[in-house]
C-alpha cells in the first residue's frame, strides 16, 4: 500500500509551467541580463515592483520583492518588534508564521476562527487585553483551515484594529485561487494606508522560485529594506526576472485558470469524501486555496490519530502546531492540491478508518 | 567629466556569461524542473551539494547551499552566538561581515593585517585577551586590502586558533581568481575538521544569482539548516540548478580563465598607476581578487578625501567602515574589476590630485 502524505501544503508537481519558465528565463536574461546578474538594490527588480504597484494600486516605493514572503515577514517582524510586544493571529493559523513571530520576540495569542473568519467578540477582547503591535490574518482560503473571512467581518476587523492602534498584516497568497462561489472584496479595500500585505508567486507559479512580495507604508519598506540589505544584500534576481516576464506575457491569467482547472476537482473530491466517510467530524467548506481544516470527533485526539495513521498508509501533520495557544488537540490540516482525486478518495477513507481505530483505543 | 565610482566591489557587467546561463537554465529546468520549482529541503540542490562536497573533500552533509554566502554567515553567526561572545576579524575586513557579526550580538575586535596576513603576535594577544568564539578570516586576496596570507601564517593561525578553542571561519570567494604569482595552499589544508568555510559563485558567475555555500561540521550545518528553514523554508532553487549545470558542463574552468584574462590587466593597470601617481601612500600589491587597499600619506584623512573626491569626478567608499576598531582614518579601498583600464588610469590620477588637495587643505 502506497503511503499518502496528507501533510504537504505544496502545489502539485504537475502544475509547474516548465516550458513557460524556460521561455521567461531566456527572455529576461536577453533583455535584462546585466541587471539581473549584477548586485542590485535590495527592494527588488524595478519592472516587477512597478507591475505589482500598479496591480495593487500603491506607489512603487511601497513595494518590496524578496526571497519568498515568509522571509519578508521575518524581516518585517524583526523591524517592528519592541520588547514586550504581542501579536494576534487566527487560531489556528499557519504554523511557520507563529514560529516567525516568536523568533522575533513576540508573545503570540490566537483568536478563535469560525468558517467566516475570526470571532469578532474574541478579537475585541484580545485587542483590549493584549494591546498587540501586530495582527496577522490570512483572510482568503486560510492556511490551515480553508476559512474565508466574510465581507462584514473584514470591515469590522479593519475598524477594530485601527481603533486599537494595531498594525494589520494580511497574508494573501491563495486569494487568486477561488474555485467557485462569489468573490469577497480584498481586505485592503477597507483598510487605511498603513495596511501591510504579503503575498507570493509560490502558489501561482512555483515555490522553488522564492519570489514573494510585500506592500507596506514606504517608511516600513525602508526599514525592512535596510535590514534585508544587511542580511542578504540582493535578493535572487533571476527568478524575479522570470516572474516579471510571466506577468508581461500575460501568462499569469492563463496559469491561474489552469491551476483552478487542476485543483477544483480535488477540492470537490475531498469535500464529497468527507461527507461520505467522516461522521461526527466537522470541517470548513473552502471555495478555493490549498487547505481544509478538519476538527475530529469528540474524544479523538489528533496526536493519537497521527500515531495510528501509518498503519493505514497515511501521513498526517501535527495539528497542534497551528495553534499559538488554546486547544488544537482535535485539529487536522488536510492539504488537497498535491494529491490526485484517487489519492484523495483513498486518503479520506483511510483517515476515517484511522479515526475509528483511534476512537476505539481511547 | 564622467564620475568614476571607485566604490563598487562588484564583477564587471561585461563578465557575465549570459548565453551560458540561458543554456544552463534551460538544461536544468528540462532535467530537474519538478525538483527545482517545488519546495525543497533547505540545505540546497542535492547534485550541487554533491559536486561541492567532492570538490572540497568533505561529506555532503557538511555542505549547505543558500542565498549568497553573507546570508549563510548571518545564520551561522546567530546559531553560534552566546551572550558575551567576541569575534576577531582582520583589521581592515569586509564591512558587511562586521555588521553581520555585530547584528548577531558579537563584540568585534580587529587584528592588524600585514600584506602577508594577520600579525601573529597581535593575534595571539587577542586570543588570550578576548577568548573569542569566532575568528573570521579572508585569507586570499582579502576584501578590502588585497592581502594574501602566507603559507607560514596559515599554519600558525590555524594552530593558534585551535589552541585557544576559537572557531575558525574562512571566507574564500576570491581564491580562484589568482592573476599571477604562486598559489598558496588553502587554509583548509592545515585546519582540523571543525573549520568552517564560506564561499560563493558571486565573483565567478554572477552575484545576482545569489548562490553561496558553506562547508562546516555536520552538526553545525544541521543547526544552521534549522534556522534557515524557519527563516526562508527553501533557498532559491533555479539559480542552484543553473550553477550545477555550469559546473557539470565544465563551464567554470573556461569562465575562470576568461575572468582572469579580463581582470589581470586591470590589476596591472592600477598598480602601475599607483606607482606613477601616488607618492607617499602605501598599498598592498595583490596577485588576484577584486580589491587593493591603499593607506593614504600621513596627514591625509580618508573622510576628508571623500568630501573632496566629487570635485575630481570620483566616488570613494568610507574606509573606516572596514575597521571594527582601531584607526582606519587613512584607509581607502580601491576595487578595480568593474572599471576599464582607461577608467582606472584616470581614476588613480584624479585620486592623486584629490589627495594633494586634501593634504594642502589640512
Amino acid at each position: 500500500m502506497e503511503t499518502i502524505a496528507f501533510t504537504r501544503g505544496v502545489p502539485a508537481d504537475e502544475s509547474f509551467p516548465i516550458e513557460e519558465i524556460i521561455g521567461c528565463a531566456e527572455a529576461c536574461l536577453k533583455q535584462h541580463g546585466k541587471t539581473l546578474l549584477q548586485y542590485h538594490p535590495v527592494r527588488g527588480f524595478q519592472p516587477l515592483r512597478e507591475a505589482l504597484a500598479e496591480q495593487n494600486g500603491v506607489c512603487v516605493d511601497q513595494i518590496m520583492v524578496g526571497n519568498g514572503s515568509i522571509h519578508l515577514f521575518d524581516l518585517l517582524c524583526r523591524v517592528l518588534y519592541e520588547p514586550g510586544d504581542v501579536a494576534l493571529v487566527e487560531r489556528p493559523t499557519y504554523d511557520r508564521s507563529i514560529t516567525t513571530l516568536r523568533s522575533a520576540g513576540y508573545e503570540v495569542h490566537g483568536i478563535d476562527l469560525a468558517p467566516d473568519g475570526i470571532e469578532l467578540d474574541a478579537f475585541k477582547t484580545a485587542l483590549e487585553t493584549y494591546r498587540p503591535r501586530l495582527v496577522y490574518l490570512i483572510p482568503d482560503f486560510q492556511n490551515p483551515s480553508g476559512a474565508t473571512m466574510s465581507d462584514e467581518k473584514r470591515r469590522a476587523a479593519v475598524d477594530l484594529a485601527e481603533q486599537h492602534g494595531a498594525q494589520l498584516v494580511i497574508d494573501v497568497p491563495y486569494r487568486p485561487l477561488r474555485y467557485w462561489g462569489d468573490e469577497v472584496p480584498c481586505l485592503s479595500e477597507y483598510a487605511n494606508d498603513r495596511l501591510i500585505q504579503l503575498s507570493s508567486f509560490s502558489k501561482l507559479i512555483s515555490p522553488g522560485m522564492r519570489v514573494g512580495w510585500m506592500s507596506a507604508p514606504a517608511d516600513i519598506v525602508s526599514r525592512v529594506a535596510c535590514l534585508a540589505e544587511d542580511t542578504y544584500i540582493t535578493p535572487g534576481m533571476l527568478p524575479q526576472g522570470v516572474v516579471h516576464q510571466f506577468l508581461e506575457k500575460g501568462l499569469m491569467e492563463v496559469g491561474i485558470e489552469r491551476l483552478k482547472a487542476l485543483y477544483a476537482p480535488r477540492l470537490k473530491t475531498i469535500l464529497a469524501a468527507l461527507d461520505r466517510h467522516m461522521a461526527n467530524g466537522s470541517w470548513v467548506r473552502p471555495e478555493g486555496g490549498f487547505f481544509l481544516g478538519l476538527t475530529l470527533p469528540e474524544g479523538v485526539r489528533s496526536a493519537d490519530l497521527r500515531q495510528v495513521a501509518p498503519e493505514f498508509g497515511l501521513k498526517l501533520s501535527n495539528g497542534e502546531g497551528f495553534y499559538a495557544d488554546g486547544d488544537g488537540s482535535r485539529f487536522v490540516r488536510l492539504p488537497f492540491c498535491a494529491l490526485t482525486e484517487t489519492q484523495i478518495d483513498d486518503a479520506v477513507e483511510r483517515l476515517a478508518q484511522a479515526v475509528a481505530k483511534t476512537r476505539t483505543a481511547s
